[in-house]
Protein backbone atom coordinates (compact mmCIF):
# COMPACT_ATOMS: atom_id res chain seq x y z
CA UNK A 1 0.00 0.00 0.00
CA UNK A 2 1.39 2.98 -0.96
CA UNK A 3 0.20 5.02 1.57
CA UNK A 4 1.52 3.07 4.16
CA UNK A 5 4.80 3.51 2.58
CA UNK A 6 5.02 6.95 2.42
CA UNK A 7 4.30 7.11 6.02
CA UNK A 8 7.04 4.58 7.59
CA UNK A 9 9.17 7.04 5.49
CA UNK A 10 8.68 9.66 7.49
CA UNK A 11 8.92 8.34 10.79
CA UNK A 12 12.14 10.09 11.34
CA UNK A 13 10.54 13.47 10.76
CA UNK A 14 9.36 15.49 13.52
CA UNK A 15 8.04 18.73 11.18
CA UNK A 16 3.85 19.64 11.20
CA UNK A 17 2.95 19.39 7.94
CA UNK A 18 -0.03 20.90 5.55
CA UNK A 19 -3.13 19.19 7.14
CA UNK A 20 -5.90 19.99 4.24
CA UNK A 21 -9.79 18.61 4.11
CA UNK A 22 -9.75 15.96 1.49
CA UNK A 23 -11.47 16.34 -1.59
CA UNK A 24 -15.18 15.79 -2.12
CA UNK A 25 -14.76 12.53 -3.25
CA UNK A 26 -12.24 11.09 -0.67
CA UNK A 27 -14.40 12.29 1.84
CA UNK A 28 -17.42 10.72 0.71
CA UNK A 29 -15.45 7.19 0.54
CA UNK A 30 -14.83 7.67 3.94
CA UNK A 31 -18.62 8.42 5.21
CA UNK A 32 -19.28 5.59 2.98
CA UNK A 33 -17.13 2.94 4.94
CA UNK A 34 -18.65 4.18 7.80
CA UNK A 35 -22.63 4.49 6.58
CA UNK A 36 -22.06 0.94 4.96
CA UNK A 37 -20.28 -1.05 8.01
CA UNK A 38 -22.20 -3.67 9.04
CA UNK A 39 -21.58 -6.40 11.79
CA UNK A 40 -21.70 -9.81 9.90
CA UNK A 41 -22.46 -13.16 10.96
CA UNK A 42 -23.81 -14.96 8.09
CA UNK A 43 -21.95 -13.52 4.84
CA UNK A 44 -18.94 -14.77 4.97
CA UNK A 45 -17.30 -16.26 1.58
CA UNK A 46 -14.60 -19.41 2.39
CA UNK A 47 -11.76 -17.46 0.16
CA UNK A 48 -8.83 -16.59 2.23
CA UNK A 49 -7.59 -13.25 3.41
CA UNK A 50 -4.34 -13.02 1.79
CA UNK A 51 -1.46 -12.45 4.01
CA UNK A 52 -0.73 -8.81 2.22
CA UNK A 53 -4.41 -8.05 3.15
CA UNK A 54 -4.50 -9.13 6.33
CA UNK A 55 -1.19 -7.17 6.93
CA UNK A 56 -2.90 -3.64 6.24
CA UNK A 57 -5.81 -4.60 8.13
CA UNK A 58 -3.59 -5.06 11.12
CA UNK A 59 -1.54 -1.65 10.42
CA UNK A 60 -4.86 0.41 10.05
CA UNK A 61 -5.70 -1.08 13.66
CA UNK A 62 -2.31 -0.09 14.91
CA UNK A 63 -2.50 3.43 13.67
CA UNK A 64 -5.42 3.73 16.36
CA UNK A 65 -5.27 6.52 18.95
CA UNK A 66 -3.75 5.43 22.06
CA UNK A 67 -3.61 7.08 25.41
CA UNK A 68 0.06 8.01 26.56
CA UNK A 69 0.88 6.30 22.84
CA UNK A 70 0.87 2.91 25.04
CA UNK A 71 -0.42 0.98 21.48
CA UNK A 72 -1.77 -1.72 24.26
CA UNK A 73 -2.95 -4.05 21.80
CA UNK A 74 -2.13 -8.03 20.79
CA UNK A 75 -3.81 -9.29 17.50
CA UNK A 76 -3.86 -13.18 17.76
CA UNK A 77 -5.27 -14.96 14.56
CA UNK A 78 -7.21 -17.73 14.72
CA UNK A 79 -7.77 -19.91 11.61
CA UNK A 80 -7.64 -23.82 12.72
CA UNK A 81 -10.91 -25.32 12.44
CA UNK A 82 -10.20 -26.90 15.89
CA UNK A 83 -9.82 -23.96 17.71
CA UNK A 84 -12.68 -22.61 16.07
CA UNK A 85 -14.25 -25.20 17.28
CA UNK A 86 -13.73 -25.13 20.79
CA UNK A 87 -14.54 -20.85 20.56
CA UNK A 88 -18.19 -21.78 18.71
CA UNK A 89 -19.26 -24.08 21.86
CA UNK A 90 -17.83 -21.68 24.53
CA UNK A 91 -20.69 -19.16 22.56
CA UNK A 92 -23.28 -21.56 21.94
CA UNK A 93 -23.47 -22.50 25.90
CA UNK A 94 -23.01 -18.64 26.75
CA UNK A 95 -26.06 -18.14 24.35
CA UNK A 96 -28.33 -20.66 25.57
CA UNK A 97 -27.42 -18.45 29.40
CA UNK A 98 -28.09 -15.39 27.39
CA UNK A 99 -31.40 -16.36 25.91
CA UNK A 100 -32.92 -17.23 29.34
CA UNK A 101 -32.38 -13.93 30.53
CA UNK A 102 -34.95 -11.95 28.00
CA UNK A 103 -38.44 -12.05 28.60
CA UNK A 104 -40.75 -14.44 26.78
CA UNK A 105 -41.72 -12.08 23.75
CA UNK A 106 -38.07 -11.61 23.56
CA UNK A 107 -36.48 -15.09 23.66
CA UNK A 108 -38.58 -16.62 20.61
CA UNK A 109 -36.59 -13.99 18.43
CA UNK A 110 -33.36 -13.81 20.09
CA UNK A 111 -33.06 -17.58 19.52
CA UNK A 112 -33.69 -16.94 15.83
CA UNK A 113 -30.81 -14.75 15.10
CA UNK A 114 -27.83 -16.19 14.14
CA UNK A 115 -25.18 -13.93 15.94
CA UNK A 116 -21.76 -14.91 15.34
CA UNK A 117 -19.89 -16.43 11.98
CA UNK A 118 -16.77 -18.41 13.72
CA UNK A 119 -16.65 -20.77 11.74
CA UNK A 120 -18.12 -19.76 9.03
CA UNK A 121 -15.33 -16.97 8.53
CA UNK A 122 -12.45 -18.39 7.52
CA UNK A 123 -10.51 -16.09 9.81
CA UNK A 124 -10.79 -14.75 13.37
CA UNK A 125 -9.00 -12.27 15.53
CA UNK A 126 -9.01 -11.76 19.03
CA UNK A 127 -7.44 -8.12 20.18
CA UNK A 128 -6.56 -7.65 23.36
CA UNK A 129 -5.36 -4.95 25.66
CA UNK A 130 -2.10 -5.59 28.05
CA UNK A 131 -2.85 -3.36 31.20
CA UNK A 132 0.90 -3.69 32.00
CA UNK A 133 2.83 -2.14 28.70
CA UNK A 134 4.09 0.86 29.76
CA UNK A 135 4.46 0.87 33.33
CA UNK A 136 2.22 1.21 36.25
CA UNK A 137 1.96 5.34 35.68
CA UNK A 138 0.88 6.00 31.93
CA UNK A 139 0.00 9.58 30.29
CA UNK A 140 -3.66 9.85 30.01
CA UNK A 141 -4.66 6.46 31.84
CA UNK A 142 -4.10 8.27 35.38
CA UNK A 143 -7.72 9.20 36.08
CA UNK A 144 -9.56 6.94 34.06
CA UNK A 145 -7.79 3.22 34.25
CA UNK A 146 -10.60 2.30 31.09
CA UNK A 147 -8.81 4.26 28.68
CA UNK A 148 -6.78 1.53 27.56
CA UNK A 149 -9.21 -0.12 26.73
CA UNK A 150 -10.64 2.47 24.60
CA UNK A 151 -7.72 2.64 22.55
CA UNK A 152 -8.01 -0.73 22.24
CA UNK A 153 -11.79 -0.35 21.02
CA UNK A 154 -10.63 2.17 18.71
CA UNK A 155 -8.00 -0.25 17.06
CA UNK A 156 -10.80 -2.42 16.31
CA UNK A 157 -13.18 0.25 14.53
CA UNK A 158 -10.30 1.36 12.24
CA UNK A 159 -9.83 -2.26 11.53
CA UNK A 160 -13.66 -2.62 10.71
CA UNK A 161 -13.34 0.44 8.35
CA UNK A 162 -10.46 -0.44 6.45
CA UNK A 163 -12.00 -4.24 5.94
CA UNK A 164 -14.88 -2.61 4.24
CA UNK A 165 -12.92 -0.89 1.77
CA UNK A 166 -11.13 -4.60 1.13
CA UNK A 167 -14.48 -5.94 0.54
CA UNK A 168 -14.10 -7.90 3.73
CA UNK A 169 -16.87 -8.16 6.51
CA UNK A 170 -16.33 -8.27 10.31
CA UNK A 171 -18.60 -9.79 13.11
CA UNK A 172 -17.41 -8.60 16.71
CA UNK A 173 -18.85 -11.23 19.42
CA UNK A 174 -19.18 -10.42 22.82
CA UNK A 175 -21.51 -13.82 24.16
CA UNK A 176 -18.27 -15.89 25.78
CA UNK A 177 -17.35 -15.99 28.97
CA UNK A 178 -13.82 -14.76 29.00
CA UNK A 179 -12.14 -16.92 30.98
CA UNK A 180 -13.38 -19.99 28.69
CA UNK A 181 -11.78 -17.64 25.50
CA UNK A 182 -8.71 -16.68 27.68
CA UNK A 183 -8.19 -20.32 28.50
CA UNK A 184 -8.47 -21.97 25.07
CA UNK A 185 -6.37 -18.93 23.64
CA UNK A 186 -3.53 -19.47 26.64
CA UNK A 187 -4.05 -15.51 27.66
CA UNK A 188 -2.65 -14.32 30.68
CA UNK A 189 -4.64 -12.68 33.48
CA UNK A 190 -2.70 -9.18 33.09
CA UNK A 191 -4.07 -9.03 29.64
CA UNK A 192 -8.10 -8.09 28.51
CA UNK A 193 -9.47 -9.85 25.91
CA UNK A 194 -11.37 -6.62 24.35
CA UNK A 195 -12.79 -8.22 21.02
CA UNK A 196 -13.03 -11.38 19.24
CA UNK A 197 -13.82 -10.90 15.71
CA UNK A 198 -14.95 -12.96 12.42
CA UNK A 199 -13.43 -11.91 9.58
CA UNK A 200 -13.61 -13.03 5.31
CA UNK A 201 -14.84 -11.21 2.38
CA UNK A 202 -18.36 -10.91 1.72
CA UNK A 203 -20.40 -9.79 -1.89
CA UNK A 204 -23.45 -9.02 -0.12
CA UNK A 205 -24.29 -6.84 3.19
CA UNK A 206 -27.63 -5.82 4.88
CA UNK A 207 -28.34 -2.04 3.70
CA UNK A 208 -29.23 -1.41 7.09
CA UNK A 209 -28.07 -2.46 10.45
CA UNK A 210 -29.54 -6.43 10.72
CA UNK A 211 -30.70 -5.94 14.02
CA UNK A 212 -33.13 -3.18 12.60
CA UNK A 213 -34.11 -4.66 9.81
CA UNK A 214 -35.00 -8.35 12.09
CA UNK A 215 -37.27 -6.16 13.88
CA UNK A 216 -35.12 -5.98 17.46
CA UNK A 217 -34.77 -2.28 17.39
CA UNK A 218 -34.96 0.57 15.84
CA UNK A 219 -32.48 3.36 14.89
CA UNK A 220 -32.64 6.36 17.38
CA UNK A 221 -33.54 9.77 16.11
CA UNK A 222 -29.92 11.70 16.34
CA UNK A 223 -31.47 14.63 16.82
CA UNK A 224 -32.65 13.79 20.17
CA UNK A 225 -29.29 12.17 21.29
CA UNK A 226 -27.74 15.96 20.98
CA UNK A 227 -27.49 18.39 23.92
CA UNK A 228 -26.28 21.81 24.32
CA UNK A 229 -23.98 23.07 27.33
CA UNK A 230 -25.45 20.51 29.43
CA UNK A 231 -27.29 17.08 30.19
CA UNK A 232 -30.82 17.82 28.38
CA UNK A 233 -30.41 21.52 27.60
CA UNK B 1 -24.39 14.71 2.19
CA UNK B 2 -25.57 12.39 -0.80
CA UNK B 3 -24.30 9.51 1.12
CA UNK B 4 -26.26 9.67 3.90
CA UNK B 5 -29.47 10.98 1.80
CA UNK B 6 -29.02 7.86 -0.16
CA UNK B 7 -29.35 5.62 3.05
CA UNK B 8 -32.02 7.36 4.63
CA UNK B 9 -34.25 6.31 1.51
CA UNK B 10 -33.21 2.78 2.38
CA UNK B 11 -34.17 2.32 5.63
CA UNK B 12 -37.44 0.89 5.04
CA UNK B 13 -36.02 -1.60 2.90
CA UNK B 14 -34.61 -4.91 4.04
CA UNK B 15 -32.69 -6.47 1.44
CA UNK B 16 -28.98 -7.65 1.26
CA UNK B 17 -27.38 -5.70 -1.12
CA UNK B 18 -24.25 -5.79 -2.99
CA UNK B 19 -21.29 -4.89 -0.92
CA UNK B 20 -18.04 -4.59 -3.31
CA UNK B 21 -14.28 -3.26 -2.59
CA UNK B 22 -14.29 0.06 -3.30
CA UNK B 23 -12.01 1.61 -5.93
CA UNK B 24 -8.40 1.79 -5.53
CA UNK B 25 -8.48 5.61 -4.93
CA UNK B 26 -11.76 5.58 -2.63
CA UNK B 27 -9.91 2.72 -0.40
CA UNK B 28 -6.62 4.63 -0.17
CA UNK B 29 -8.90 7.78 0.77
CA UNK B 30 -10.11 5.37 4.00
CA UNK B 31 -6.29 4.49 4.73
CA UNK B 32 -4.93 8.12 4.61
CA UNK B 33 -7.79 9.12 6.98
CA UNK B 34 -6.61 6.59 9.61
CA UNK B 35 -2.96 7.43 8.89
CA UNK B 36 -3.12 10.81 9.08
CA UNK B 37 -5.52 11.39 11.72
CA UNK B 38 -3.69 13.04 14.97
CA UNK B 39 -5.00 13.55 18.55
CA UNK B 40 -4.35 17.55 18.16
CA UNK B 41 -3.50 19.65 21.33
CA UNK B 42 -2.34 22.93 20.04
CA UNK B 43 -3.32 23.20 16.16
CA UNK B 44 -6.63 24.08 16.35
CA UNK B 45 -8.07 27.37 14.52
CA UNK B 46 -10.33 29.87 16.01
CA UNK B 47 -12.89 29.48 13.00
CA UNK B 48 -16.18 27.78 13.90
CA UNK B 49 -17.22 24.46 13.16
CA UNK B 50 -20.70 24.86 11.10
CA UNK B 51 -23.78 23.39 12.29
CA UNK B 52 -23.95 21.40 8.52
CA UNK B 53 -20.17 19.65 9.33
CA UNK B 54 -21.00 19.04 12.93
CA UNK B 55 -24.26 17.21 11.82
CA UNK B 56 -22.60 15.10 9.54
CA UNK B 57 -19.85 14.21 12.04
CA UNK B 58 -22.74 13.34 14.79
CA UNK B 59 -24.30 11.56 11.75
CA UNK B 60 -21.06 9.07 11.61
CA UNK B 61 -20.77 8.65 15.10
CA UNK B 62 -23.99 7.74 15.13
CA UNK B 63 -23.68 5.33 12.58
CA UNK B 64 -20.95 3.08 14.63
CA UNK B 65 -22.12 -0.22 15.31
CA UNK B 66 -23.77 -0.99 19.09
CA UNK B 67 -24.03 -3.87 20.92
CA UNK B 68 -27.55 -5.10 21.09
CA UNK B 69 -28.30 -2.21 18.36
CA UNK B 70 -28.47 -0.32 22.19
CA UNK B 71 -26.98 3.11 20.58
CA UNK B 72 -26.16 4.02 24.24
CA UNK B 73 -24.41 7.44 23.23
CA UNK B 74 -25.27 11.42 23.83
CA UNK B 75 -23.40 14.37 22.34
CA UNK B 76 -23.34 17.02 24.85
CA UNK B 77 -21.43 20.23 22.85
CA UNK B 78 -19.92 23.31 24.65
CA UNK B 79 -18.92 26.65 23.17
CA UNK B 80 -19.74 28.80 25.93
CA UNK B 81 -16.49 30.38 27.48
CA UNK B 82 -17.47 29.67 30.58
CA UNK B 83 -18.23 26.50 30.28
CA UNK B 84 -14.66 25.54 28.77
CA UNK B 85 -13.02 27.14 31.88
CA UNK B 86 -14.57 25.67 34.43
CA UNK B 87 -13.51 22.24 32.59
CA UNK B 88 -10.22 23.42 31.94
CA UNK B 89 -9.57 23.95 35.25
CA UNK B 90 -10.98 20.33 36.64
CA UNK B 91 -8.66 19.57 33.89
CA UNK B 92 -5.46 21.73 35.12
CA UNK B 93 -5.56 20.44 39.01
CA UNK B 94 -6.30 16.06 37.46
CA UNK B 95 -2.98 17.03 35.35
CA UNK B 96 -0.78 18.32 38.37
CA UNK B 97 -1.81 15.39 40.41
CA UNK B 98 -0.71 13.65 37.24
CA UNK B 99 2.24 15.56 37.06
CA UNK B 100 3.46 14.20 40.51
CA UNK B 101 3.05 10.68 39.67
CA UNK B 102 5.60 9.99 36.95
CA UNK B 103 9.03 9.16 37.49
CA UNK B 104 11.75 12.21 38.26
CA UNK B 105 13.48 11.71 34.47
CA UNK B 106 9.51 11.40 32.94
CA UNK B 107 8.25 14.71 35.71
CA UNK B 108 10.21 17.41 33.52
CA UNK B 109 8.93 16.19 29.98
CA UNK B 110 5.56 15.40 31.51
CA UNK B 111 4.61 19.25 32.58
CA UNK B 112 6.11 20.12 29.06
CA UNK B 113 3.57 18.72 27.21
CA UNK B 114 0.27 20.30 26.34
CA UNK B 115 -2.26 18.08 26.86
CA UNK B 116 -5.38 19.85 25.86
CA UNK B 117 -7.24 22.17 23.40
CA UNK B 118 -10.24 22.57 25.94
CA UNK B 119 -10.36 26.66 25.62
CA UNK B 120 -8.16 26.81 22.17
CA UNK B 121 -10.32 24.91 20.26
CA UNK B 122 -13.75 26.66 19.12
CA UNK B 123 -16.04 23.00 20.24
CA UNK B 124 -15.67 20.77 23.23
CA UNK B 125 -18.29 17.12 22.80
CA UNK B 126 -18.41 15.57 25.55
CA UNK B 127 -19.62 11.61 24.34
CA UNK B 128 -21.39 9.91 26.96
CA UNK B 129 -23.00 6.28 27.41
CA UNK B 130 -26.43 5.73 29.02
CA UNK B 131 -25.83 1.99 30.82
CA UNK B 132 -29.60 1.64 30.82
CA UNK B 133 -31.10 2.40 27.56
CA UNK B 134 -32.61 -0.65 25.72
CA UNK B 135 -33.41 -2.46 29.38
CA UNK B 136 -31.16 -4.27 31.97
CA UNK B 137 -30.59 -7.34 29.70
CA UNK B 138 -28.73 -5.97 25.88
CA UNK B 139 -28.29 -8.29 23.59
CA UNK B 140 -24.49 -8.80 22.99
CA UNK B 141 -23.87 -7.57 26.68
CA UNK B 142 -25.23 -10.10 28.67
CA UNK B 143 -21.97 -11.64 29.28
CA UNK B 144 -19.67 -8.91 29.13
CA UNK B 145 -20.55 -5.87 30.88
CA UNK B 146 -18.14 -3.01 29.23
CA UNK B 147 -19.76 -3.44 25.55
CA UNK B 148 -21.94 -0.47 25.78
CA UNK B 149 -19.00 1.53 26.68
CA UNK B 150 -16.51 0.39 23.74
CA UNK B 151 -19.81 0.94 21.31
CA UNK B 152 -19.51 4.20 22.25
CA UNK B 153 -15.77 4.40 21.39
CA UNK B 154 -16.47 2.81 18.16
CA UNK B 155 -19.05 6.22 17.79
CA UNK B 156 -15.87 8.34 18.93
CA UNK B 157 -13.38 6.93 16.64
CA UNK B 158 -15.87 7.14 13.28
CA UNK B 159 -16.22 11.25 14.27
CA UNK B 160 -12.52 11.49 14.81
CA UNK B 161 -11.80 10.21 10.74
CA UNK B 162 -14.76 11.85 9.77
CA UNK B 163 -13.57 15.20 11.32
CA UNK B 164 -10.28 14.54 9.22
CA UNK B 165 -12.24 14.53 5.68
CA UNK B 166 -13.07 17.97 7.06
CA UNK B 167 -10.08 19.21 7.87
CA UNK B 168 -11.22 18.76 11.49
CA UNK B 169 -8.57 18.50 13.74
CA UNK B 170 -9.95 15.94 17.57
CA UNK B 171 -8.41 15.69 20.72
CA UNK B 172 -9.24 13.47 23.24
CA UNK B 173 -8.91 14.41 26.78
CA UNK B 174 -8.77 12.12 29.57
CA UNK B 175 -6.92 13.79 32.41
CA UNK B 176 -10.35 14.66 34.94
CA UNK B 177 -11.56 12.94 37.92
CA UNK B 178 -15.23 12.21 36.02
CA UNK B 179 -16.90 13.90 38.95
CA UNK B 180 -16.04 17.09 37.94
CA UNK B 181 -16.94 16.91 34.55
CA UNK B 182 -20.31 15.45 35.44
CA UNK B 183 -20.94 18.20 38.12
CA UNK B 184 -20.55 21.10 35.49
CA UNK B 185 -22.23 19.41 32.89
CA UNK B 186 -25.05 18.00 34.96
CA UNK B 187 -24.86 14.47 34.21
CA UNK B 188 -26.38 12.01 35.76
CA UNK B 189 -25.00 8.85 37.61
CA UNK B 190 -26.40 6.32 35.45
CA UNK B 191 -24.90 8.03 32.17
CA UNK B 192 -21.10 7.38 31.76
CA UNK B 193 -18.59 9.93 30.75
CA UNK B 194 -16.88 8.25 27.80
CA UNK B 195 -14.70 10.88 25.93
CA UNK B 196 -13.97 14.39 26.49
CA UNK B 197 -13.31 15.92 22.74
CA UNK B 198 -11.67 19.46 21.67
CA UNK B 199 -12.59 20.10 18.19
CA UNK B 200 -11.58 22.62 15.31
CA UNK B 201 -10.67 23.54 12.12
CA UNK B 202 -6.48 22.96 11.69
CA UNK B 203 -4.36 24.04 8.50
CA UNK B 204 -1.16 22.00 10.51
CA UNK B 205 -0.98 18.31 11.91
CA UNK B 206 2.25 16.58 13.03
CA UNK B 207 3.04 13.80 10.46
CA UNK B 208 3.78 11.21 13.37
CA UNK B 209 2.07 11.46 16.43
CA UNK B 210 3.06 13.81 18.61
CA UNK B 211 4.23 11.83 21.58
CA UNK B 212 6.46 9.70 19.20
CA UNK B 213 7.93 13.66 17.89
CA UNK B 214 8.26 14.28 21.44
CA UNK B 215 10.58 11.77 22.64
CA UNK B 216 7.77 10.19 25.11
CA UNK B 217 7.29 6.44 24.09
CA UNK B 218 8.18 5.14 20.18
CA UNK B 219 6.06 3.33 17.65
CA UNK B 220 6.25 -0.42 18.44
CA UNK B 221 6.81 -2.82 15.59
CA UNK B 222 3.85 -4.49 14.65
CA UNK B 223 5.17 -8.14 13.54
CA UNK B 224 6.31 -8.21 17.46
CA UNK B 225 2.21 -7.69 18.18
CA UNK B 226 0.94 -10.38 16.49
CA UNK B 227 0.54 -14.01 17.29
CA UNK B 228 -1.16 -16.87 15.54
CA UNK B 229 -3.48 -19.45 16.76
CA UNK B 230 -2.57 -18.24 20.31
CA UNK B 231 -1.18 -16.03 22.69
CA UNK B 232 3.43 -15.89 21.73
CA UNK B 233 2.34 -18.47 19.34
Amino acid sequence: MRIVGDLTMHDDSSALTTAAAFSDTDREAVYRAIFTRRDVRDQFLPTPVEDDVLQRLLTAAHHAPSVGFMQPWNFITIRKPDTRQQIWQAFSRANDEARDMFSEDKKQLYGSLKLEGIRKAPLNLCITCDRTRGGKVVLGRTHDPSMDLYSTVCAVQNLWLAARTEGIGVGWVSIFHQDDVREILGIPEHVAIVAYLCIGYVDQLYDQPELQKKGWRKRLELSDLIFEEGWRQ
